[in-house]
């Protein structure tokens, strides 16, 4: 699991009161940094290589300005060249918002999808949303 | 259906080189602004309705700052308190992403959802997605 | 003078109920495309030339969402490699802020600034604040 | 001085390849936190005070993905309804922007501005740009 922490900013509001629904997919992608850093090692961004395909998000509190936001990102799925994110954001206790998103590993050089490398995939592996149902039978035991 | 001109800014783009993916949420609900007017007709916001649940974004293509872009909004679904809402954006010719947003028609000072209004329903139902089609039949006789 | 129109949206108002003060620097760059258009006419923007320096911005009255703002430019003063914009923000008939803005055509490729060309600075020079005033004396006689 | 640390996300860049220089007033917004705070400490922000009148923001670096920044913020001058703040923004070594933002102490219900209460003076007066030299020569002693 990656984690991270975000303060809400006054231009991330909007009329209504609270965090406008449109921040959410910037705080999200903002969580995926690591996941980023994976794919371009030595920031190279030219060489940008994770292009979004599908983000589904279901947003389930109103978010407020004044309380710090984490966001926790899983690995659900990882396929040849796709990988697909399980996200959560909670303020305080409460789950705010879940999404999930598609990503493809892109060449944007040759406008062609590429096999994620071994070696990403294994570091991916270690963030996998299934783990944390295992370690939570572990707890058990 | 609603449509909208959107012409894209410099901010909107990213190190890619192309419109960041972030940006679409923030165009699809700029192109909702006639649907918020019938719930808001008298522009009091503090009394604001349309509270969005739930966002899914598939994006086709990538779209490029120098060259506008349309985005046509249709109603897909109707409920008692809910509305689902089918978004294509083209650039050009081509389209480029597709969203389907729900919305509940929610009163924030007591914090629940209420009964979409009959004119509001009445309106709604002229922008119906069903309706392309049938168009689209009529348009061969 | 560049003249636009620019539709507020919800996500650029905050929780103060107007439109958030870090929206205006993304307004008065949106309005000015047709000047980014003039250095970079054939659209290759891996060749960007306009890095804006310094901008000083005036917040005169607040502004809302529902009604339009149009945006004016002019070029104040030429340099040799810079360039000074003068812009107001109307909405209605309020003047609601007034900006500055100071760029320099710069090459990113070796980092240095460059000459602005001969043809934009003639181009350039039909957008001047003072001609505006010449054509209000003009409009008297 | 206040100071933060904020991690430049990918939707803050450009097509230029560097961060967008509309971002920055979104920082130093973000940087303002504390003062905010200060004015709204019971964070009803209904009653939301500190309303900017002028930024003059001067670009002198610019600032890349994949580094933190830092922003410092000072009291510069104290009047009677209004504050100017003096901020300074590094990544790594570099000092990349400055930025004066004035305020004013509104109440948004009479559309009046207000004296500034003695005890937020006071407290800010511990954040004064002076009181850095003195520091400075107290440092020298």
């Amino acid at each position: 699991m990656f984690e991270i922490i975000i303060t809400p900013r006054i231009s991330e509001t909007d009329l209504v009161g609270h965090i406008n629904n449109t921040t959410l997919p910037v705080w999200f992608e903002a969580a995926r940094y690591p996941i980023f850093h994976l794919f371009n090692p030595n920031q190279d961004y030219k060489d940008w290589k994770m292009i979004v395909v599908k983000t589904t998000l279901e947003y389930k509190r109103q978010i407020f300005f004044g309380k710090d936001v984490v966001i926790r990102t899983w690995v659900k799925h990882i396929g040849n060249t796709s990988l697909r994110l399980y996200e959560e954001l909670y303020q305080g206790d409460l789950l705010c918002a879940v999404n999930e998103a598609v990503y493809v590993n892109f060449n944007l050089a040759t406008q062609q999808s590429e096999s994620i490398p071994p070696h990403i995939k294994k570091e991916l592996l270690q963030h996998f949303y299934e783990e944390q149902s295992l370690q939570n039978v572990n707890d058990l035991n």
